[in-house]
């Protein structure tokens, strides 16, 4: 099955429009262009999806195992409290590549603890839109 | 009032298609066929509810009260995470049975901590669909 | 900019008639109309929303930075749990004044530690709906 | 093999004369009587022993193994301190079903933690006498 | 008794002359100015001290139940080490205002935690001038 | 109710024979002696045992609800481990004054907590046989 | 040298007239009579203060070595939080002597540590007025 | 005193007849008749208990300080829950070799710390039988 | 500069030789020889080294700020226990990039923390070979 | 301006004449001297006080701003319990010297942490009254 | 293979040298002489290192792997703080046998855990040179 | 012995050419031309070494017992993590002083913590290069 589930977290929305200073100016339309455009050059579609509801994010994830070879996401504030993404993916047996455009080592304390990295098959942090476009290419080797 | 609000927590609608060697095949539809008979044998209608949104489930047991004599939930991974929940049952005067499939103190450390309990009637963990039927027993028991 | 959010927290639907020995007798319909006074008074407009979701109170937020001016928020049972209505908070430019009826430094130990504060302009607790009043009033006085 | 050991730990010969308002009159007496109906009701036999010693419930459970087909306990106090009984009961082969009469996560901070329930079957805690029968109903299914 | 209290904690003499970049150019001169304006429009008088010394608020606060109907209180740094200043004020039968210039959650770990805070009636923080201004507003309205 | 427990907790049965730099030459034979003639001369009668084991303490407080009107306990190591003893204690209705010989709080740091304290009426630590007799003084002025 | 130092600690001086349903409606001036009495009894003298000061008792302290055989002490609040007080025990020959009127096990969790307690001789905590004098008889027992 | 006292602590009984996957299949009757012979071998005798009862364990230790030479003792699950046999071994004045079938730094976390350990003389962990007849040979190398 | 250094930690000579049903058969000659075709592919050149010596590595890094654009990095074992190498990242001014072979987060507790990540410009971990392939392009995509 | 203030905290009084063995004979008086002299020789004016009361410290270094160029610390017990002192010296402009007879570090636990190193200019600990001395040249070295 | 890798740990080449309170006058080179004494008896080879560094001792324990039945290790400091030792042990397949000459758990608390432990097949402390002698046996009992 | 060793930990080769806002643009180079005019002037002389490898700096402590009369250490990185330079400078007899350039207690919060000063004789911190000037007064102060 050659499609992927990308899933940008919380707050993804404002991206390259608020805390420029921090976050830089890149959107996530930028970055979404970027990663069809990998996609497509690979064969593989990607379902792109930015939610700030925990709860959508589980039911998506929940229902990625009969339609997706693997996920792309950036849980976002979800990476340090929710349990419920991490159940979610455990429950779905595709691999899960888990992306930070930011280094949450070098931020607050914390941030330092990821409740998703356990189950994710690898994590990518820092490297901005970089982040995204070397964890799609993780997740297309990683295809069935 | 003879009613009970039943609800099953977040990824349960995967119960018994995912991860079957760790949670076995039995489905929520399968126990909650088993929850509609007991209830049926004694005189109580049951509203079941599976949720993967933790407001979702604040909205749910905040009009409760007027509405049932009691609630069995399973809160799955807002068991470990969820305030919000845990408040709402401490706001709805009616009691609550928290129930569990598995034995979350044989799990990983962060699931041995249950939010929930302490506003919780009582709780019981750890013998598959089995948990849910003697909760309903228990709940069945404290209707007014 | 003239406008300000008021966001009520989860479970704050209930206020006034549940646990009423604990929280008093005051709604939130109550607490509204007095905001909306002060308001109309200060020649400023409301925009208030009660929601149990915290993907819903991130939404809300991340479209304020346009729309208003400053935030009120009682964050309830989120106070301690959400980094997604944090980092929201951080990501628009305008100033959160966050709020709560009771005193949280005197109640579980849980909820002596807010998420929220850290990027809140200010914070005041203990005194009923006199906080939201004063907040409103330290809001205003942050209106651009 | 038919038979269940009951084990009631420390301070249990006391329940129902002391303390009756936080624990209630039921004695364990009652207690007893009542699993006992259970059990003939469905041919089993029972073996109830109170206990105030560590090492004579440790000493209980290791000759168990070959007497009993399951293992019905309240280690009380024990439940908290008690390494050697949590060893005993990993170390025999049948299932042991640990049961509380209060809910022990409304209690005081060091009653949280159960060192017993990682090698409990299940864990049943809050409903009185009733945490005891749906204790025996759910060790009875264990049987061979 | 229309009479309340008001005590400025240690280093706040130097408020407005030193860090002013921290605290701004407002001394407390100018905020004992505002406050005394503010009581004498609603018919309060006050008394008030600033003092480097625990154990002159401690005795003031000590003779404060007899002759005071509240007090409004900035602690500054014994907010963080003072148990006899909470327990002074758990002596005395009238409430007790807690305010704080800065937003004392925005600073360093260990001003986020006030040991005065459980026994104080309720918490201002974070509002500069106004933190004081709201606070008297709320201790008028405690007055019996 | 003129009848008091006394209680030497485990390996006291060694002391003045043993560790005499660090315990003294006092034996409990001594000790005894001055706690029979203090309560002759009060009228008041003692029963007196030592034991090493835990369940045998347990065994003894939970019968002398009936038959004595005070408890004085040297827990000895069963301080800082026995729940057990602990709800022992809690469950019968006299008064238990918990004593040591040396100052605990100058020693191991694990010695400093005593699960036994929040539960006895009083603490004297640090006078050698001294201890016992102002706990005798204490328990004859609580009985009834 | 028969004199003995006796230190009411902080807030002292308002016993018996605030909180009288937690510390009972005994006055320093009848603890202090009663010690008197005692002290004239068998010969000794003694010097009583009461500060709220924390340096006071350590002034008093740093000079009692010279003027005192022994000092008795109830260092309330400053028990958990003065090393001054802790060093000036330290370094004055003479035994010290900690009492508390509560038990101070049985209260807040902060409570529990007295940073004193490792350089006094011993503790008496929970007996009320008595507590006070069982130290008095421990203090004039070592004297030289 | 050519006498060694060699303790088999809590669940030993049960050694090579339960978990002998994980204990292997020897059983304390074949580590004994080893330790006898080393022991007949180096003309020393050997006094041997099996005991579950941290009671029965203390007083053995407390009697041993005239009858033996030398302890060599598996204290088991009580390696990490008893004060009492840690002093009991403190009070005699012979050494104790503490000695344990598995490594018990390579289990579960509370197994890695021993409160028997400090006083000790010394600790052999990991070599099953081997890890008994090492400590025996080290006991006898301690006898005087 | 087109340079490129590359450091394999502690024990990673031993790759592919040993554990190889943990970390596969892959060698770092193998990975060694992508990077250079990927290099060379990019007009860049690499320096490759691997150590176990923390001094060595500090060493080559204090020197790689005036001979490298960038630093790619697998600090292995030191990635948890070095501030040395973490220190020396700091003093020099080019970018390193932190790779592991396997998810840290999905091993043992101590793994969890990297010393090195908040200095580090970003981290990639779990995606064995493919984590130091794509660290190079991140490494190339940072030079001058 | 030429003037250093130097500040002796509690206890500091009874240098050389109490505990002798631990911190030698050496008096205040004598390092007073002795300091003079060296500031006599370099050209600067001191200012010296010995003070048991952490709210005269804080008057004192609050005024020191106008008055004084440097300070020159030992804060003694209030090293570890003073927030007020710590932000008294934040608050002036001029740089503090903390210094300390003896090695703080290889003393009791509680002793290790200083509240007040973070916003002193350096700290000197452990070389008795060369550490005054010491503390003294570093200070006129940051006079303007 | 009939040959064992035994590696002396950082500062042990002092041993006997220095610290002889403590350590004894035991040199390595007695202890070398013993260990070789032991393996020409058995038929066994040794190769013996003293080493300060720990990338030469993660080098050594890298090649062992080939060359070598077992390892008996004194990791001395690093058994505190090397995961770069655990890791070698972890990656080669012979079994390592960790020894101390003193018993580290009855030194500082820092020395209480060994990061190698978990790795090693057993450890042994406390016995002085016998450890080391013991180790040997318990090596040898291994070879394949 | 009138010989000092002087020891620069790891990356103070770099000190001066990187990182120059934080550490200032003296070199290593100058602090010891200073070290040596004053050495030169007491009639001392200087063994001076820079290392970045931590076994090479055990290797030098080890041997400075027999060759000087003092040691002069600035630990750096290794401050925080290196057991085997604390015990290397235990084992040795002389005094060793510790300097550090920065106040490491204005830093991050791992560099508040020292392995090595509880072995040292006093520390000195914050004062730049005039750390190492008056680390060599003390030093030769504390010569034979």
């Amino acid at each position: 099955m050659k499609k992927i589930l990308v899933i940008h977290g919380p707050n993804l929305q404002l991206l390259g429009k608020r805390e420029v200073d921090v976050y830089g100016t890149t959107t996530i339309a930028e970055i979404d262009k970027d990663l069809r455009s990998i996609a497509a050059a690979k064969g593989v579609s990607l379902e792109i999806v930015q939610s700030n509801h925990e709860g959508e994010i589980v039911d998506l994830i929940g229902k990625a195992g009969e339609l997706f070879g693997a996920i792309l996401i950036n849980p976002a504030a979800y990476t340090h409290t929710s349990v419920a993404i991490r159940d979610a993916i455990s429950a779905v047996a595709i691999p899960a590549i888990e992306v930070h455009l930011s280094n949450i080592y070098a931020r607050e304390e914390f941030r330092h603890t990821s409740i998703i990295a356990p189950v994710a098959r690898g994590q990518i942090a820092g490297f901005g839109k970089m982040s995204y476009l070397m964890g799609l290419d993780a997740a297309i080797s990683l295809l069935p």
